[in-house]
């Protein structure tokens, strides 16, 4: 059985975020979403939050589950027997990060595989950061999130919550 | 009429952007520099300071206008009935952000498009974040922001307002 | 009245060039498509037929014309009095290209300002030149190019015309 | 059981590849190395010759076979019911030439991914050209290729094919 | 004599740093490792300390010394009467903001030259950043930085300090 | 006594070439152009020509030479004696290939040092290739390469000589 690991803040989850997770699940016999604690970065929704939101986006994905870390991501990966972290690329600026820590994370462990995958092209603007400033601002981010973190965000930003 | 718009801090204006100013005022009808409150970025200036910094550097500009605003960019845009947002772009780095924020953009508002242009060589380097540390070490920034707005950072800075 | 030029070799031209055209004519009052001679590429279309492919891509463009040139952009650009050159940017390695050749432009005429515009988020993906390899290849080209230019290549490639 | 393609046109296989095939081993049941004709591009060896030396390289990998073809990648991938296109990304310029082919072999054909795995650090500075370059102007490629690689490359440039 | 400074916030020094002042010790009379103030920042070690572990790298290299500024860069080159700037680049990022410092700083002084050096390749994912980030959790960075930092980061992060 | 190998194909010697001699020309104490033979590109100018315009290009640089070379760069820096090649740096793709090449030599030889400089902004669009490009239409070239480079230019495309 082959374990992959999508780490990421998923501060909140998006439809970017969605769209690799439903093709990394068609690749790997186990896919593990795992939502990093990251306090540091002085998320917008708490870690429980988080994850709650990621749970509820993976019902229909048999194969896929979610869980937290707050250790070394090759560490955790090794805890869970996986085969493979899995990463979305969208940009060069991306690509240059990602590499760093994966050639990192290949230091720190050899044994686990960095693997990169591409989003929707339709999905290659989307970022947490950027929703969450389009929402913060009561623009309308129905089709860059699924509905339940739409909702989540607009208690955050006290925003109604029927759909405009 | 074509009206376009040209948003950012501004904080402070530069003579880089100034120079996008006037290659934009020769394309379009009207042109609007659009200053963004932004106050989570914690700028050096006010809005308030920022807006008059930039009015001040218009005056030989009939067609351009100074205004501020609040709300998402796409909304700004459509309320002042404009067709194109402008963007200076000068690396790499700022041309990969600035095409998720135009898609993301064109994704909210499909009507208004957004065009990039390119600054004189010379100011490819400038920017107001190095302007400003350049000002806070006391180096001469005086072929780099116009005249007010190197006495408005000696100003900020207490350094003395005299040309060095 | 404010003149812009889309240059390009248009070997052939594809709903990616379409796209960038029809965002053009909305803010010029004229918009040529100036096709370059470029023999030195080996191109797979003659001059004549790739000017004629664009003419038929036109039709519905009141305000968009066809030409082809082989001096200096910028003289040609000077010759038919525009105020902008227009250029599409899909990609980081483009825009490195494009912005070598715009400061050479400016260097060469100051009056004429290169700007930059956005393909559609799914065209960013398309050239001309991997249109052609897929077309070479018996690929399905139908969503990249107008129903024209699908039939031109397979004439060229001496594949079946009908609508695979 | 899962199968990965990893397509390329191999003049001559490098120890980059083989770093890569050998970790696209360990995550999917079968990977097929498969060397694309690309007559155009003037290979320095025949589809032949490069698909016996991949072979030659691939003895201790089970799991791995060679293979050539000379049709659309995606086609070929249905042909083998791959479910994965695998690619080496080295450098941002790698990143952007690739991400346009996955972009459009995904709109060809939306059920095979395109996955990029990375090479160990000390070969991102590898490639064919590269290597191809030093073997003709005499230098030493001993640790860039497997031995029968060098060996093949010193025949084809009349160099003595002795350890040097 | 020819003199070059080094400079940067060192917060803390790694192997990637000292593989850069060894080779620029090969080239120059003497360099100056020069650190700077940063407090902007929010530095993990105070300027002291990194000015200690500097100074304690150093050893080995009698033609290179450290010291540390606070003032613009070129001011502190020209009082030390250096005729070069060296940065290290590793990535594309990298080069974009050095390019852009260094620009700037011919432009504030044309007598100081900017000259960019290569790390060891092994050493292209390192920044003081991610090996703070790893020690923070409790991963092993002996190989990523000197014995000495290796101690002080543990102390910093209250790890225990043997090495594990 | 240190002496640096500025190599290139110089076809030609633009202004921006001599920019970065004459700054290297202050670090070192011997500076040679050593011009590749490279005949594979298909150079407009013969190795003997590219030579000679080189050589008068640098007749008041007293610690600079002009050389020849068809071998392995590092080959012919050890045969120098050199301790440093040097390369400039314009665009961050100019990065990457130079990075591989500096990678790949570092390997072969890695007594020699590659160091990266930075011509003078307004020449970051300048390219022997532009060049060639400009003149063969007729276009100004006076600004981007020195006087008897422009004539040699004029000579191979037939074009008048005297400024126009």
């Amino acid at each position: 059985m082959r374990t992959a690991i999508y780490p990421g803040s998923f501060d909140p989850l998006t439809n970017g975020h969605l769209d690799i997770i439903q093709r990394a699940a068609k690749l790997f016999d186990r896919v593990i979403v795992a939502v990093a604690k990251n306090e540091g970065k002085g998320p917008l929704f708490s870690l429980k939050e988080r994850l709650a939101l990621v749970k509820q986006s993976l019902r229909d994905l048999p194969n896929v589950q979610a869980d937290s870390f707050d250790t070394l991501l090759v560490a955790y990966a090794e805890q869970q027997k996986a085969q493979a972290i899995i990463r979305g690329l969208r940009a060069v600026s991306d690509f240059e990060f990602e590499f760093q820590m994966a050639l990192m994370n290949r230091k720190l462990d050899s044994k686990v595989e960095t693997i990169f995958m591409m989003p929707r092209e339709t999905y290659t603007f989307l970022s947490s950061r950027i929703v969450k400033e389009i929402a913060r601002l009561g623009g309308d981010v129905d089709s860059f999130v699924p509905q339940h973190v739409r909702l989540a965000m607009a208690r955050k930003f006290r925003l109604p919550t029927a759909k405009r």
